[in-house]
């Protein structure tokens, strides 16, 4: 008999199909002559009801064995379902039951958990409504960042993990060594000797794979990074990770303009193709875990991004009548309540802000005209603050080596990266998207640690 | 005036139509009152051979700047190509150069270059015919094993990177910390106190997901990872990458006969892809890197993969005229000139084989009748060797932690791994596939670091 996913019998199913189903007992209703058992197998947030009949040969020790967490196989016959909120049901004719699931020390019974309770059993909280849901939004999102950008040529580029280089994350960096932290090989001045190490430097963990992705762009046109970035800071909050993905596009022959449109259109295409392919998943957590949820999809979905100078942003926060806790002047980096002011109060949409005062961003950004800002974008939105930045890179040789210099950073560690304006260089743009942090947009999810099956954290790297 | 990929116009330009083109130089042949530019924008291994009049404005200064690796934009027309080898080309109207690249310091002159030295400069190599060709195909690849699993229903889960558990790869075990190396704290008895280091622990690069893709496996039944994995392997060949990527399918619900089923359809769904995808690549390195690849990859597609029992591959071993270096008896590993006889002499095509002696492979495989075999599996390919290993997984937990004890791996490590088994535990299995062994395989490069961007090897993380 045909094994199916409960997904699709509950969208496809019709009466009188045969089918089996293998999944996991969520819940257990045991009337006069016959049970109800839902078994849910991780295809949707609903699960399959299955009737059981009290005649089924073996059914007093079956249903005994088949409470919340139990792994099991019905065969059976599809029938239109008499109760509320289902359709279909499933009337069971024989049942394997693979593992059991024993009560008294199963940690997923029927009450509520608190987050924070789920976290200390990531292996279990999957089979949980809420995280199940999360899991398939996260593989949503993660699937339509991959089709829109292979429908657009750009090719998936693998930048390293390990690099020599901490130009980027200076002091956040994980250091990454097969010494024998025991037994560290010195020099004749006493000081570690790395020569020694695996890659015969100190290495760390990467930042960032845009410096790379900009190579890449430089032989393919149009590149993006989708993988793991690492930071280690010792933040215990809501919003950080040690341990995130980024998704990181780099386009040669791009400036800031085309920068902006790309990314405007790139929200858009996640927000419509998960609210397309998770209908179900999104309904829930816009109705358990944030209301306004459609609402900001909505937004996002049709509008335009409003498009303002960091420039002009100032003055707009400057003139608002709304107290702010820090005040407002030019060359300020905008904290978390001016970008909320801006996207949520003034103009209700996301907001692209662009060309920052150059002294509070990286060395690689384009220097504008004037030299006081760099093409630099930060896309600001309503409900999550920011969710990505980007910017016209330095693709001027003169001019990035004199930026490399103001900002101390050794050109020596970044010759390749000098070399792409050195042979062919073109005017070139990218920009970074947290993959939780969007995850953790589509879902309304407060806490980052729930939208990552095994979060790492200070002091926890557990499962 | 419309931009377009090279590989756009190469495949669908007509006559007449007018577009502009954004690359790189590659050649340029200047004849008696016009030139020869052929420019590469990375969609394709051919690049579109431009026309430039000689009364075009500035004609003299523009050819002058447009050595090999120039970038360039020219609009034009497009008009029938006179010329052998494309149908197709462009008179330019109008050109903008960008960047330029100095013909006596620019590495990548006209000359072929050994692999080797393309290493040296993997900032620049991707902009060769070779490498340019690679990175579509792993590109290919990547996409066509998302394609697979997502058209299927498994959901692409991020298993960790740093993991704090070393019950697989004892020894090759890349050390994560944020220590000073050079101020360790140390307890009482001048211990290392990692409690005190980022996560409280020690921690490691993870070598593998699939501990973690088994727990998702238990709510989502069918799921895949497909990330980074690392070995501190002081392996200087051309098959050992210290960081590499890798796909690991975990089904629920599934036997070491669904796996192979898997496993088979999975490999001949990537390789026809990658043909329907990429065929001029393809065509490039069947003609100059193996001129069997083509066959080999027709072997892949239209063969029924052989499957023998480790017991029965062993026979035919012992029975083979063939002398090996390494002899054959039950209870060895085989090695690679075993691996090769079988796929290459024997069957000439793909072979599985099954069910290896249990003391040659790892604790989480399953058991089979008779306790001297586990349920595991090798697909060993004509041309490669082992391309894919994999295992029905131990779901029985006394039987689990009986081998836990026999290979002194500490349970506590893995108390959540164990928790699978105690609830609702059913049959799973899964496999592994090294990426760039794939890429190798179907591109033929015999280097395992001109198939990566950016390879990590001993003494070496640059770029």
């Amino acid at each position: 008999m045909v094994t199916r996913r409960v997904a699709d019998i509950l969208k496809n199913g019709q009466p009188d199909e045969l089918a089996t189903i293998k999944g996991w007992v969520r819940t257990k209703r045991e009337l006069k002559g016959f049970s109800f058992i839902e078994v849910n197998d991780g295809s949707s947030l609903a699960g399959l009801q299955a009737v059981l009949d009290a005649d089924l040969p073996d059914y007093e020790n079956i249903i005994k064995q088949l409470s919340t967490g139990a792994s099991v196989e019905i065969e059976g016959k599809l029938v239109e379902s008499p109760g509320k909120g289902q359709k279909i049901e499933m009337k069971g004719e024989s049942v394997i039951v693979y593992g059991t699931a024993d009560p008294e020390t199963y940690p997923l019974q029927k009450k509520r958990h608190s987050f924070e309770f789920l976290r200390t059993i990531s292996h279990l909280r999957s089979r949980t409504n809420t995280l199940g849901a999360v899991f398939r939004v996260r593989n949503a999102c993660a699937t339509a960042i991959h089709q829109f950008f292979q429908e657009k040529g750009f090719l998936w580029i693998h930048s390293p993990i390990i690099t020599a280089s901490d130009c980027e994350g200076a002091g956040e960096l994980f250091t990454v060594t097969n010494f024998d932290l025991n037994k560290l090989p010195k020099n004749d001045g006493g000081e570690i000797d790395y020569s020694q190490d695996f890659f015969g430097k100190q290495a760390y963990l990467t930042v960032s794979g845009q410096l790379q992705a900009e190579v890449m762009a430089m032989a393919f046109q149009n590149v993006y990074t989708f993988g793991p970035t690492f930071r280690a800071e010792n933040s215990n909050t809501s919003r950080h990770l040690a341990e995130f993905w980024m998704v990181e596009p780099e386009m040669a022959f791009c400036d800031l303009e085309g920068d902006q449109n790309l990314a405007e259109e790139f929200l858009k295409y996640i927000f419509k193709y998960v609210l397309d392919n998770c209908a179900e998943d999104i309904e829930f957590f816009n109705k358990w875990v944030n209301k306004s949820l459609l609402e900001t999809a909505d937004n996002i979905i049709n509008n335009e991004f409003e498009r303002v100078t960091y420039t002009e942003a100032v003055a707009l926060l400057e003139k608002a009548t709304k107290k702010f806790e820090f005040p407002v002047e030019w060359g300020i980096d905008l904290q978390s309540e001016h970008e909320r002011y801006l996207a949520e109060d003034l103009f209700k949409k996301p907001v692209i802000v662009t060309n920052y005062p150059k002294d509070i961003k990286a060395f690689y950004m384009r220097l504008d005209e004037g030299e006081k800002t760099v093409s630099a974008m930060d896309i600001l939105a309503p409900g999550i603050g920011e969710i990505i930045g980007g910017s016209q890179r330095e693709e001027r040789l003169d001019v990035l080596e004199r930026r490399i210099k103001e900002m101390n950073i050794e050109a020596d560690d970044i010759w390749w990266y000098l070399d792409l304006r050195r042979y062919g260089t073109v005017p070139h743009a990218g920009f970074g998207l947290g993959f939780e942090r969007l995850v953790q947009f589509i879902t309304g999810m407060t806490n980052i640690r729930d939208v990552i099956p095994f979060p790492r954290t200070p002091l926890s790297a557990d499962f």
